[in-house]
Parts: structure tokens; C-alpha cells; sequence
């Protein structure tokens, strides 16, 4: 894509609220636009980053045996009055509307409940288990402040997968297989090395869950990290009693700030009872399904990486995830043809070899130039000059070493 | 797929209060699952389908030069009272709801006004222009009685796009681009042929705009098609002044129902001027910036390609939209090894050979499976029995034509 194609520009100031290093980046680099405090747009250079996580993910969900639905935004409260999680005392994020006719509809906070609801047309036998359905889909959390940028929004894309089991070993078994796939996830995505399944409040569901935390500074959440790193405790349930059931001392672990990318919970029966989600056994005896559910935001893994990988001239994306592969930079100040068509024609040359490639072929300075290329973040970037055409060769520099290298002939 | 690892099962019953056949045919084939009157999720096999249409829009959009991005949305009320578009007198289908601090928020019922306020901060200069962006983006809309199913709903996905000129001349150019892109459009989706660009209000915007409206007989909308196809008008405006200076009688036309699967409007400076969205040209002088908006909802073309194409045994789908590409129908009541790796052959076969296959590798007679398959409606469906097996073939079915052949090896 060529940079004047790209209708953003960089920024030099961001809104006075914005305190997360993270939203003062993508906000300066036009990844991402606030529209309200904790409502952000994606902009093009944000979407295809938001997009690559995505498929990441959606790779690594189907690897697990998901199949891919979409559900819907607007939620009947009946199904959430059944679960007990309408009122305000027991979810107190929820944004409520009105129909015309003054019924009061729900903005899904999360779809345990109304897939449950669903899934009763669907699961009647044993022979009809397991399923695993996942979605990426809006969610809506009513925040009482929204902060830390992408961090914490009201509205904000989640990837959320159900599975849907016979007995609590079959869960027991998904459940460990869909930890795994996470930490591929968090392999690919490169926060592999500093992110830490760790044990966790299992909330109104279950005693425990496990949450996916990255060490990082800005993090919201303590967590406490064993000093041999084989397991992460979050600061919520690192009692005696957890220490005791683990064969662990207080001593073993660092307290570190993280912040939290995935979750995933038991969640047995809690849904399925009370919406009616029977199966029969071999025998013919009814049972109810029992489920787990498993998330990820990738806005706030996009946030995250920004936060553990930025320097002071700007973000550094990891190859896998970066908005483009190569940011191709002409420096062409008296729009010299030849240096036109060398920057074209490497940018063809590229892009016929399977890169993704942003092309400056913007009016600007070097100075300019260079420090947009370093502000967004693309890992190579290619400098097509009049010096470079000159020796045939283009100037090819890693975003993340620094390293200057000539490399591609011209 | 495997299709006993799809969880959805086909229905013999659909809610008493849907009419539509397109409607029925989805909830009966397990497409698609209404959560409450007028909102609907996306199963895997709709999801599929819908997600085809996309990506032929997608397609045709970037063609076009647009840019994809995504905003919110939750949505500001400032900017929309800017535009006089906040009170009900003027939009009357707006879902709205509060922060925790009660401050009114409202639900994307499109993007026009927030997208116009998010460009004054990358739009000053005549250099600037034109910008063509893009989204695929769910949109809610409080419409007072939900009917004809998919038809008109309330939470729905919409391509919008967005167009940003210099002048009215640049606008008309590429309105006329983006007309001819729509028309590509419904060719490549299967329904070009009955398709017709239509001469309709400009609402709140411009004195006219342009719908594309499939001649149906279940559609809502009356349109008056010139007996000879050169043009078509719809209902709101065929009047004797519209009709002379289209230079037409009355009696050139037929009056017939039509389903609105797309529309794009002039929009001008409507919103550029009270937002302020102003562009310098070459002397210095300012200028609102001229706009364009161009709509398509995939899900009600998805339920338009319903109606069109269905028979009495259920849907049949174009090549180019269909959730599968073949079905392959294995008949095995004795659980026959010989017979289930030779449907597993052909399914990798034709997997290898890129198509999409759904396997119908379940445990019911084959009258059921027929029935399915051809409610399903996938394109082709191929048989793998006892019988095929036996003499090396696999039957083949044409689900439009109903044509049998005998065509590969097994």
C-alpha cells in the first residue's frame, strides 16, 4: 500500500487523559482513534494488526477442534434472569436499552448464557458431545472508568470459545488442551518467553480458573511469579491455604505486575442447570452438559505488545503480527523518475514474494520519514535514495536491532 | 468438515411468528438462530455463507481504492447533535443507553457523523483528497416491528463506505465507480441478473439517491422497472416529474415487488459543514469536503439469495456464496470400513483439489440425509454407497438442475 493511500497521519500530541505508553502510541501512529473515553476505532495500520492476531488465533482455535459462529450483540434478558445474571447486584457491567415498546434488551457482556440457551436445540445425547463453538464478536462492558487505554474499553472484540462436554474428565481434558493452544498463541504472537499461566480466582463460576498473565510494568494486575517460573499465582488467591495445597513457600515467588491476555474457566454446570442443558447417557439418563469457557481480547494483546516492545522512537511490532512486513521508504526530494520506479519496482518485487509492503512515497523529509517509519513500527525497513540507486543497492535496517545492512540489489 | 462435528441439526419446525420463506428455510437448516424478534445469530453454516458475500465485497471495495478499517459502535452523542441526527424527530430508530455516570451513549445506526469528525484530523489539504474508506461493521437499529426475518433486523452487519472529494465532479466519478462496483457485485454473488439500479428519495441527504433493488416477489419494496430494463424507479418517486425528466410515461413501466439489497448516496457537504471538515485548496482557500455513502447488508442479501433461489425441497445456493462447495453424502448403514475410506478419500480428493467439502458422515438413512443435504442446499452433492463403491464411481448431483451424473473415480 502506498503511504499517501494511507489517509493517517502521524501525531505528535495525544488527549491529556491517555496515560498507558501503549494508547499514546497507537493514538500518535494513527493505529487507532478514540472516539470516547474506553471506545476506540481501528484504523487501517490497527485493523491489519487487530486482523494478524485474529488469525492467529482462529488458526489455533480451529487446530482445537472450534467451529466458528457469530453471535449476536442484543441479549434477551430472560435467558440472563434464568442464570441470575441480569441484576445489577451480581453484573454490574451491563449496558441496558429499550426496545420501542419499552422491553429492556441487554449488549452482550460475554454469551455463556445465551449459547446455552441455544445449544438446547441442539444437544440432546451423549452422542451429540463434545462441541466447541467460538466466535470473535463485540463485547460491551459498562466500566465505571475506562482506563489504561485498550487496556480496559467498553466496547472491545473478543475471541470466546464454549466447549460443551459429557463429564467433568472430558472438560478436565479440553481444558488442558485449550491452555496448551494458548500458549502457542502467546508463542506466535512473541510474548511467549514473558507470559504465565496463573492460578486464579475462578470467580462466580468455580473456586479456581487460570488466567494467562505478561509480565510487564504498566500491568494492572500483581501476580506472583515463582522464582524457578514453573508457576504464577495471582495476588487474589496467593493465601496460606493456596500456598499449602501448591507445596509452596511465600518465599519461592517475586511479586510482579502483569497484565492479564487470556482466561480460561471450568465453569461444570453453572449454566447449564438452570437453563435445562440435558444430555442422555448410554442408558437413557439425563445429565446436565457441562462447559467450559475460554477468552482473549485481541485489542488488549495489541496494546500489550505495544507496552513490552516499544522503545523511545516507537512501537516494534514482531514479525507475525506487524501491520505490514516491509515499510519501504523513498527519500525522493526532486521526484527524480528513477528513484520512483527503483522504490516501485522493489516494492513489486516484494510484494510478488509474499510481503505485505508499505511504501513512503510520501513529499516529506528524510528526518520525517525516518521517524514515522520508527514511530509505526514495521520490522525492515528498506531505504530507496539516490545514494542507494546510485550503487544498485537498497539500504535495509532491522527496526528491532538497529542494525544498518545493504542488502536486495535495487 | 465432518458433518457430525457440526453441532446444528436440521429442523422440521420453525417460530410460529416468522413468514418469511427465507427466514424459515435458515432457522430450519440451522443457519442462522433468532435470539429474540428481529435479532439473529450466525451458525456455522450462515456464517459461512455470509462470510463469502464479504469477501466478495471485500473484493470488489478495494478494487475500488477503498481502505478497510472499524470503528465503534458505542457512540458519541456530540457529534450527532451537531448533525441534528441525536433527537428522534429526525432518527427514530435509535437504541440508547448510559455510563455508569448516566451520561447518554448511542448505538451505531451508521457511520457518517463520527467517521466525518474522526477525518478533521487527517484531512486539510486538497493533497488529502480523495480518501475511500470502508468497514464491515454491525449496526443496530430500534425498528419498530422486526419482519421478513433477515430481512430487516434489529442488530445487522453493514458494508458502509465512505467517500471524501475535492468537488461534486470528483464525487459523481466515483459514484458512478462505486455503482458500477455494486453491479459487479450482485453478478459475482448470483443475483445480476434481476438486479437493477433504481432511481429512489435522497431522504435526509440529496434530493435523490440510487438503491439496487432484486425483483422479488416477497420483497418490500415496489419499484416500477421500464418494460425494456433500461431503468428502474422506485415507488416513493414515480411521479409525472420525476417521469418527465427522466423523459418516461407512466405505461413504459411495470410495477413489481423488489428486496433492496444496497443503496449509495450523494451525501455532499451535509455533514462536512456543521462538522467542520474543510479542505485548503491549491490557492489556500477553504472548501467542506464533498462526501459519498454506499451501504450493503450481507445478511439481508444472504436471505434475498434465499428467496430467489429456494425450491420446494430448500435452498439452493450460487457456486460463489455457497457455506460448502460439494456435499458428499456417505450412505454406510452397516459402518461398512470400505465404504467410509472411500468417502475419506474423496473428501481429501476434492479437499486437495481446493473445494470445501461438508461430509455427511453421520448415522441416519439415507432418505434423511437426501432430505438435509438438499434443504442444506450445497451446490453439488455426491453420493459414496455400497453401490457407488462397488463399481469404482461416485453418483453426482446438480442440487439447481437436479441432473444426475456418474462422474469420478471413487
Amino acid at each position: 500500500m502506498r503511504q499517501t493511500q494511507l489517509f493517517t497521519k502521524t501525531k505528535k500530541e495525544t488527549p491529556k487523559d491517555e496515560t498507558a505508553k501503549s494508547a499514546k502510541l497507537l493514538l500518535r501512529a494513527g493505529f487507532v482513534h478514540k472516539e470516547m473515553a474506553g471506545v476506540y476505532s481501528f484504523l487501517p495500520l490497527g485493523f491489519r494488526v487487530l486482523n494478524r492476531i485474529v488469525s492467529i488465533i482462529r488458526e489455533e482455535m480451529n487446530t482445537l477442534g472450534g467451529i466458528e459462529l457469530s453471535m449476536s450483540s442484543l441479549q434477551d434478558p430472560n435467558v440472563w434472569k434464568a442464570t441470575d445474571r441480569w441484576n445489577d447486584a451480581s453484573v454490574d457491567v451491563w449496558f441496558k436499552t429499550k426496545l420501542k415498546n419499552d422491553t429492556e434488551v441487554g449488549l452482550a457482556i460475554t454469551h455463556e448464557d445465551p449459547l446455552t440457551r441455544m445449544m438446547k436445540s441442539y444437544v440432546s445425547s451423549y452422542r451429540d458431545l463434545p462441541v466447541y463453538l467460538y466466535q470473535f464478536q463485540t463485547k460491551f462492558r459498562n466500566e465505571l472508568r475506562a482506563k489504561s487505554g485498550l487496556m480496559r474499553t467498553r466496547e472491545f472484540l473478543m475471541k470466546d470459545l464454549y466447549s460443551f462436554t459429557a463429564t467433568a474428565a472430558d472438560l478436565d481434558t479440553f481444558y488442558e488442551k485449550a491452555a496448551a493452544a494458548y500458549n502457542k498463541i502467546w508463542k506466535r504472537i512473541g510474548i511467549g518467553d514473558t507470559t504465565y499461566r496463573t492460578f486464579a480466582s475462578g470467580g462466580a463460576f468455580s473456586k479456581f480458573s487460570d488466567e494467562f498473565q505478561t509480565v510487564c510494568e504498566t500491568g494492572e494486575d500483581t501476580i506472583y511469579l515463582a522464582k524457578d517460573k514453573s508457576i504464577a499465582v495471582n495476588n487474589e488467591v496467593f493465601t496460606d491455604v493456596v500456598l499449602r495445597d501448591l507445596g509452596k513457600k511465600k518465599d519461592d515467588f517475586d511479586e510482579v505486575r502483569a497484565i492479564e491476555v487470556g482466561n480460561i474457566f471450568k465453569l461444570g454446570t453453572r449454566f447449564s442447570e438452570p437453563l435445562g442443558l440435558m444430555y442422555k447417557d448410554k442408558a437413557g439418563k439425563p445429565h446436565p452438559v457441562v462447559m467450559g469457557s475460554y477468552g482473549i481480547g485481541p485489542g488488549r494483546v495489541m496494546a500489550t505488545v505495544v507496552e513490552l516492545f516499544s522503545d523511545d522512537k516507537g512501537m516494534v511490532w514482531p514479525k507475525s503480527i506487524a501491520p505490514f512486513d516491509v515499510h519501504v521508504v523513498e527519500l525522493n526530494p526532486k521526484d527524480n523518475s528513477i528513484i520512483s520506479s527503483a522504490a516501485r519496482d522493489l516494492v513489486e518485487h516484494l510484494e510478488k514474494s509474499g510481503k505485505e509492503v508499505l511504501h513512503d512515497d510520501r513529499d516529506l523529509s528524510a528526518g520525517e520519514k525516518f521517524a514515522d517509519s520508527d514511530l509505526i513500527g514495521i520490522p525492515v525497513r528498506m531505504v530507496v535514495s539516490e545514494k542507494t540507486v546510485k550503487v544498485g543497492k537498497v539500504e535495509v535496517k532491522d527496526r528491532k536491532s538497529g542494525e544498518v545492512t545493504h542488502g536486495l540489489d535495487g
